[in-house]
C-alpha cells in the first residue's frame, strides 16, 4: 500500500509504449532433465533473453501456490494478498458479465432436491444447452427480487453466475454470506446465513431467491433447486490510469482474463481466434493505448493436463510469432507468465516464474537462453511479482526520481 | 503474521513425510580460501546439492546475528522478531525444566554478599556437585511462596535456574521485571522492580524468594546469595500442528534444542548418544510423524572453538551418514544450519545459511556442490529464514491454492 502511494506520486506521462506478454502457466520443473521452457524451440526468446533483463518472479509469496486471479493482479501492480478477490466474481468475469460496484456476484450450480435432502449436487451434470435453456427461463421469470435486480449467466454443465445487482451502494463486508452447498449428497441444503450485521440484506435476497427458483423449476426432474457458493463484491481497486497513468488494452481470449483486466481498468474488447490473431489486434490497436496486456492461455491449459510435450509446443509457436511483436519496437516489453504450470504437476505451483524485460536501459549478457535456470542467472533475480509494474514504468521512463 | 494466517488457511494434510537436518552453525566465512564446509568431505551432500533446490537463508535480517532461540524458531516457520524467547525460559529448557503456561522462568547465579555488597557475582564458580547439592537444598527447604510453587534446576558451577508457578495464567506483562545483577563487584545487589503493574506479584514473589535464600544460605561461605536474570514466559505460539498440520518429532541430544522443539509442540523424547544414533532414532520411529527435526550439535561446538578443521570433520562424518536417511525416501529433505558459526570468528554470526532441498518438484543442476558459494547460484536464493517452512509444505503438497 506504501508501495503504490509512493509509485502514484511519481508517475508521470509521455509517449512510451509497453506491451506485456503472459504466457500463462509459462513456468515449470524438468522432466528427463528438461522443462517445457527448456524443450521448446525458442530461438527468438533466447536471442532476446541474452540482450533483456532477466530474472524470476514470485507470484504471491514463496511456497504459495497462486490462482489466476492472484497471479494477474500481482503482474498488474496490486498486491496479491491485500487485494483478494471472491470465487463469485471471479466466475462471472468468465461468463463475460460486466460486474458493477453494487453487484454481489455468486457462483451456482443446479442441484436435484427430494423431500428437503439434495440427492445430486450436480443435477445429473445437466447437457450445458438444456442448462442454458433454464437458466434462461429463471431470468425471464425472475427479473427482480426487492428492488434487486438478477442477471443469470449460463455456464458449463449444471454451473451458472447470478449477480444481485442492488439499487445502492454496499458496504465492504456486505457479500460475508455462507455458502448454502452442504458438500454431501444425502444432506439438507445449507441457509445462506450473514456473517455480519452488513449482509443480512444480501443473504435475505439470496433465500427469497433460491425459494423462489425452487418453486419456478419444481417440475424439472433433475435442475429443481439451486446451490449458492463464493458470495463476493468486487474488490474497490485504484484503476491502471489512476495508479500507474497508463491507458491500458487487454488481449485476452478467455473472457475470465479479459475481466480481470476489466477489474483494474483496461479496455477489454472481445478477442478471439489464435495467438496470431491476438498479434494482430495487438498490431491494430498499437497506436491508440500505452499499455498492452496480451494474454496466450494455451500454454497453461497444457499445463494443467500434463501435457508436457503440447505446452512445450504451445511456447515454441508462440516463438514463431514473437518477431512480428518485435516489429513493433515496444519501449519496453515484457514476457513472463502469471504463475507456473509443472506439466510434471498437472496443476499450478509455486515456482517463481521467469521473465525478460527488453530495453535499452538493461545490462543483459548475464543469460545464454530463456529458461528457467537462465533466469536464476539475470540481473532482477528472484523479485516479487508487484514490483514488475514499477520496473516496466522505469524502464519506460514514467517514474520521476523520488527525493530530492 | 498475515502471512502465517495465509499459510494455516491453506494447509492440507497427506501421508507425506518431511525431514528437516539441522547441522547447528553450519555456515562459515573462508580460512585460507575455503570455508568449513568446502574443506569437509563431502561427496553425498556434494551429489545431493546437484539435485536439490540450494540457495542461503537468513535468520532474522541482514547483518542480525541469531542466539538459538530465534535460530531455530526462523527454521520452524515462526518470525524469529515477533516470537521473542526470554533468556530465563530458555535456560530453563536446556535444564530439561517442563515449563508451563503459568510459570516465570528466571536464571539465576550463586553469588557471594557481605555486609549488603557482592564480593563475588559467581561465588566463585563452586564445582557443580557442590552447587547442586545448595539447590536441592533449596529445593527441599523453600518448596513454595504465597500459592506460588517453585521449581529449581541446577546447572553447571554457579548457575541453575528456578520457575515460579502461579496458579493461575498471567498476563503478558507479568514477567518485566528487572535483573537483579549490578553487573559489578563491590555493588548491592539490585531490587527485582516491576516495570508494569502486572508485574508486581511476580517482582514480589521475587524479592521474598531471595530474602528466604539468604536466610537459608547464610552460612555458606561463598553461595550465600542469588542474582535473578531474564524473568521470562513461556511464549504464546501456535502449536506446529495447529499452524502447518503436522505430527513432529524432534531428535535433539542437547536438552535446549528439543526445549525450543517442545515451544512449538513437537514430541521431544529424551535422546542421547552420536549422530549416528539420532540417526537410528530417526529411522524407528519414522512411520509415526510427518515432521522430523533432528538437530546435530557439535558443528556448532567446534566453531565456537574456533576449531576450523574439527568443524569440518564434524560436517564430512555427517556426510557419510547421510545415505540412511536417504534410504527412507523422504518426500522432502531439507539439510541446513539455524544461523552460521564461522571458526574463524568463533562465535554465531550472521551470515546467511546454505540450505538445500530434496524433493521431485525442483529445477537442479544449479550448483555443483554443497557450499556457501555454490549455494549463491541456487533457485531458492537469499530469502528469510521463516519461509523455509511454506517451501518445505509446498514440495510436500501440503498447501492448498491461493486464490481462484
Amino acid at each position: 500500500m506504501i508501495m503504490q502511494k509512493l509509485i502514484k506520486n511519481l508517475v508521470q506521462k509521455n509517449s512510451s509504449k509497453i506491451v506485456l506478454v503472459v504466457l500463462d502457466g509459462l513456468g515449470g520443473v524438468p522432466v528427463d532433465g528438461k522443462t517445457e521452457l527448456e524443450a521448446a524451440v525458442t530461438p527468438n526468446l533466447d536471442s532476446l533473453a541474452r540482450e533483456s533483463a532477466c530474472g524470476l518472479h514470485i507470484p504471491v509469496d514463496m511456497g504459495i501456490t497462486p490462482g489466476s486471479g492472484p497471479g494477474h493482479f500481482a503482474l498488474f501492480g496490486y498486491d496479491p494478498v491485500e487485494c483478494q478477490i471472491g470465487r463469485g466474481i471471479l466466475e462471472a468475469l468468465g461468463l463475460r458479465l460486466d460486474v458493477k460496484n453494487t453487484d454481489i456476484a455468486v457462483r451456482c450450480n443446479y442441484a436435484t432436491i427430494r423431500d428437503g435432502l439434495i440427492v445430486d449436487r450436480r443435477a445429473g451434470r445437466i447437457p450445458t444447452d438444456q442448462s442454458r435453456k433454464i437458466t434462461e427461463r429463471l431470468q425471464a421469470e425472475i427479473p427482480a427480487i426487492d428492488n434487486v435486480e438478477l442477471i443469470f449467466a449460463p455456464g458449463m454443465e449444471h454451473r451458472f453466475a447470478v449477480l444481485l445487482r442492488f439499487p445502492e451502494p454496499l458496504d465492504p463486508d456486505a457479500a460475508a454470506v455462507d455458502d448454502t452447498d452442504p458438500q454431501l449428497e444425502g444432506k439438507a441444503p445449507l441457509s445462506p446465513a450473514p456473517r455480519s450485521k452488513n449482509a443480512e440484506r444480501v443473504a435475505g435476497v439470496a433465500k427469497k431467491l433460491i425459494k423462489t427458483v425452487h418453486e419456478v423449476l419444481k417440475n424439472e426432474k433433475q435442475a429443481n433447486y439451486i446451490l449458492m457458493r463464493g458470495f463476493s463484491v468486487k474488490p474497490g481497486l485504484p484503476t491502471f490510469q489512476e495508479a500507474f497513468g497508463l491507458k491500458a488494452l487487454a488481449i485476452a481470449t478467455y473472457p475470465m482474463y479479459g475481466g480481470l483486466a476489466k477489474l483494474v481498468g483496461m479496455d477489454t474488447p472481445v478477442v478471439s481466434g489464435s495467438v496470431a490473431d491476438e498479434i494482430d489486434f495487438l498490431r491494430k490497436n498499437y497506436a491508440d493505448y500505452d499499455f498492452f496486456f496480451l494474454h496466450v492461455k494455451k500454454v497453461d491449459s497444457y499445463g494443467e493436463d500434463g501435457n508436457f510435450a503440447e505446452k512445450a509446443a504451445r511456447i515454441s509457436e508462440f516463438d514463431e510469432l514473437l518477431p512480428r511483436i518485435l516489429d513493433l519496437k515496444p519501449d519496453v516489453l515484457i514476457i513472463t507468465g502469471d504463475h507456473s504450470t509443472p506439466a510434471l504437476m498437472k496443476s499450478h505451483s509455486w515456482h517463481p516464474v521467469p521473465v525478460l524485460l527488453k530495453s535499452p536501459y538493461v545490462l543483459g549478457r548475464l543469460c545464454s537462453s530463456f529458461s528457467e535456470r537462465e533466469c536464476h542467472k539475470g540481473e532482477l533475480g528472484l523479485f516479487r511479482t508487484v514490483k514488475l509494474m514499477p520496473l516496466a514504468l522505469a524502464h519506460a521512463k514514467r517514474l520521476k526520481k523520488f527525493g530530492a
